[in-house]
């Protein structure tokens, strides 16, 4: 038996995404939950990241995900085996989440309790990148094996991310990958993006991911204080 | 100097795309052009594959490439290395191309005493998938380290493909991918698609592809003489 249920979300009937992903971000401050959107290529390792993060994590925040897909429940079968809420969302064939698409996902999933919901974004470094869904930051996965030339290639998605995870280091030496020049053409287009190699196959990195999401979390909540 | 030129290319102005590419197949036709759609999700190995493959069919067959991408002309540079004729498109943010913008491309391209021209779309492994180009035959790349789960999750693209390469496969030591589960699933949603296991970087089974893509040149030809 599934310890998740999947959701066919519907287009969504908003023409102004990012007046909604306002709206959205609001509807969850009030609620104290925190949002992530993680996006990356297919295959970049945004699952095996997630269960190693909530390891890391789960002392200190509550968490919930959602796995969206055009098909399959693999990644929510994944995410389920770690203990963590979960949920799968098909997008009925759709490239990416905007914010109404992201609040039907966690109307479903449900906020109770929860300190902070990842929505794993469907694998693509390009439509994701145009849709704000109303998360709090949004984080991105680069893995070693796609070369360190695709911030040339798909320049929005490290433009609007406020973190990216390099993945796949543990296979540096099988693949040409300059880091230096990487990380040099990634802050050309956005001076203030964390970046943080990893292996989500090791560990190596996570804890530091963790780390970020803690302090993001901790000075949002903060933000709610000094408003409240 | 470069030996390419780079062209912006504009969004279409036609309603329906399939009609368009129909179009776009039979005027490619009367000038005796193959058009070959190369799709694969970002840095699976397009260009890598693609060089190998036209140092493969350079005897027999004399080629162009598009190479479309929404930002850079690395590819362009590497293509234009080979010797083959070849030129950048900028999608200007668009995910995937159409039959009008594939059109734009052969019209700056110029298919004055090619053979072949092979369009490599925007990396993406969603949206490529859902617009015809006008091409006669599609290609995708799926590569070892994104995994043999991603015909469960994105089935569109093996489903509309006539061939698979398999490609990164002298690194499969590194990676978890098992190829019969890979296979099976990609038969269930295509049992006709040819699936070649390749490495762009060896260059191992690139001659597989290359006598692939002969021998649907002269299948097509034939066509077009029983025709006239």
């Amino acid at each position: 038996m599934d310890s998740f249920r999947v959701i066919e979300i519907k287009q969504s009937v908003f023409a102004d995404n990012n007046k909604d992903a306002d709206a959205l971000r609001a509807e969850l401050k009030q609620k104290g939950v925190f949002l992530l959107n993680l996006m990356s290529s297919p295959g970049a390792g945004k699952t095996t990241t997630l269960t190693k993060t909530i390891a890391a994590l789960k002392d200190d925040l509550k968490i919930g995900i959602m796995e969206a897909d055009i098909d399959s429940d693999v990644d929510a079968r994944t995410i389920a085996g770690t203990g963590a809420k979960v949920i799968q969302l098909h997008t009925g064939g759709m490239c990416h989440l905007d914010a109404d698409m992201t609040r039907q996902g966690i109307r479903n999933l449900g906020t109770e309790g929860l300190d902070l919901v990842i929505l794993e974004n469907v694998g693509n470094l390009v439509c994701p990148a145009e849709f704000d869904t109303g998360s709090v930051k949004n984080a991105m996965i680069l893995s070693v094996p796609e070369g360190d030339d695709k911030p040339l290639k798909y320049p929005l998605m490290f433009t609007i991310s406020d973190v990216l995870l390099i993945n796949k280091i543990d296979a540096a030496d099988y693949f040409d990958f300059d880091f230096d020049a990487c990380a040099a053409r990634v802050k050309k287009l956005n001076p203030a993006i964390e970046i943080i190699p990893i292996s989500a196959k090791t560990g190596e990195g996570i804890d530091r991911f963790a780390e970020w999401i803690k302090r993001q979390v901790k000075q949002w909540n903060r933000q709610e204080e000094n408003r409240g």
